[in-house]
């Protein structure tokens, strides 16, 4: 059975260049399935292009490649890598991309891409996804040995801001996706809700007070403002066949505190912005 | 021959969400051609989504997998089915999305989805699509009994605006889509205008009156508004090198007259609008 | 191994059309690898296909089956042809589209396709991208003889402006494509350039000069615009962790001249418009 790579870039919909891409995987990898998961990820944006990679890593088979391509520096010299994780295979830039992944499944092995043989015979200065990174990509697809990409890896840049800070009383947290029913997605998982019933969280953002967590989006009556665990596993704010980026103007960046209702208020601004 | 699945879904193409579904659909059945019809349907909006999935029934060979996910009721008592009509598999929320494709396939069967034993081993509140549906079209790709999936249903819900209503001289219509070309696509197929050639027919919309239908796109002068029968078999409203949604500022919802025009004009407003 | 077949339309991604074409295509040559290459070009817009097209070619293994469908003249008597170049087969209308290939490429063959039984048993007037081309596709794929589709063809529809005009110090060219980053790709291929080092190139666009071309993106301080010859092997202009198109105000059609800084300046317009 032919292997599954996915695809995650900032590079549009618009021009040649994901399909450029394609075309080299698919030429030395033969019949490889190829799945698209973003290329709008915003320019050269690398929380949500780490926000949208963990967000499939768990739906997909063991062997599975991910190639991603978000790459403000490419031509200079950032690392490029091959991480092997929840036994799937993450081929990318080392910058911080593979944080969101990382965060549920640490790396088991990484790898260095530079070796000059498995990469295209002429590489251009500034597309090295389809030059360099699926090469390697289909490298992998192909059952090679990893260690032919390169030396190994031993520390990986990983990105902050996939973390909320915990204070007293909860979290400070922030919007690290909207999505396109305007829900808010936060940085904070759900497994750090453990220690307080779903009714017990506050969750304030954009000077609004939402009251414990739903279970879904129907719980509620329409055009209410709440909260829940999304189906990544991550706090999102929603309304209630709405749009909560609208209704708030919020997005990625804002500022989301979640507390347990039993603590002592800490001392933040939010309701004071509204 | 691995079978054929096609996605059509409400979920942008903006996050993880889509991908997520194919990773859980090529995880249980591996090879299955995956074929995204659209993922930019209007949040939650049923009447588009029917009539896309309209729009590419005929084209597809038997055996293949509709799954379309545009579901505003998830997590609520909505039942979700699975169906067959045409010698395809049609796996959707029993929420009306079907009715463009029973207007030309009346279903031979339909199953409710409700077996816990076809779907992931954790069922979020929030994503039936990846969590439900994509489990149950597997199953249907894998070849195994559609029977397994739940009890059998007999009563569809079905949306009554993909059909015009008939008054003396024609059709009181209205638009279903507006395409990228600012084609306006009415809710009236072509089999309705069986009773007069195409020049007997005058349609109506937005204050104009359009005397014929055309055979194509480039039969009249650049700029003329005109109206024919459209690729899929609906009517359409079209401006010749042009945008009809522009020009009329008019899209779903916009009422359109097809009347014969030896009839007696029917008591309406279409003109006195204009 | 099945072949593979790129789709390359201005259909855009919201309605059926996209998935009819892919459904015609895998019921007559089944297991075919489809990839999409760009479905929001521009309606007709025949040079920006053209350069789309042009910048996936050399990405794809021989055998590749481009379907390309931008075709203002559906429905008229306006050719369409299947071409065979560079080991590829290009399935399109004889409108120009193919221009961005044949400059790379010329033609080994070129067919017409004409040929009533290689097409959908019936064929509508306005979507010929499902009932004839991807039938012609098909054909191909499944390794029929180019022959069966019609005669050959020995005269092709090519476009001027996808090569600059080349005066006394250079070039008078123009902008053919601006990307998702900004990014604004002039029609000057590198080949051009070949009698003068990268330093001594100067390149004036919307009243802005910029001297010498840069190796790639981060070879200079953020905020700078640069030009640079892009991965697909034509100049571009660009600004450093930047949108070159918004800085200038300029895309598709916006002038540009590239000239050998040793030469006296040509008599033109460019410094004035600033």
């Amino acid at each position: 059975m032919p292997g599954i790579a996915t695809l995650t870039t900032d590079f549009g919909t618009d021009g040649p260049y994901v399909a450029a891409m394609k075309g080299v995987l698919l030429g030395l990898a033969p019949g490889t399935q190829v799945v698209d998961v973003c290329h709008t990820i915003s320019p050269q944006n690398i929380v949500e292009g780490a926000f949208v990679l963990a967000g499939i890593v768990d739906a997909f088979p063991a062997g599975t490649v991910h190639l991603v391509v978000i790459d403000p520096g490419v031509g200079t010299d950032r690392r490029l890598i091959a991480a092997r994780a929840a036994d799937q295979w993450f081929v990318l830039p080392d910058n911080g991309l593979i944080s969101g992944v990382t965060r549920l499944h640490e790396p088991e092995q990484i790898w260095e891409i530079k070796n000059p043989a498995v990469r295209r015979a002429v590489v251009s200065n500034t597309f090295h996804g389809r030059d360099i990174l699926a090469p390697a990509a289909a490298h992998l697809l192909l059952g090679r040995e990893p260690s032919e990409l390169g030396p190994p890896v031993s520390k990986l840049v990983r990105l902050r801001n996939l973390d909320p800070t915990r204070d007293a009383g909860g979290f400070q947290a922030e919007v690290i996706f909207r999505d396109t029913f305007g829900n808010l997605i936060t940085n904070v998982g759900a497994s750090l809700l453990a220690d307080c019933p779903p009714d017990g969280w506050v969750v304030e953002v954009a000077g609004r007070r939402i009251e414990g967590l739903s279970r879904t989006y129907g719980d509620q009556p329409s055009g209410s403002l709440i909260a829940l665990v999304g189906s990544s596993g991550w706090v999102e704010v929603a309304v209630v066949d709405g749009d909560a980026g609208r209704l708030l103007t919020a997005g990625p960046g804002t500022s989301v505190w979640i507390r347990n209702s039993k603590s002592p208020a800490p001392p933040h601004a939010a309701l004071a912005r509204g």
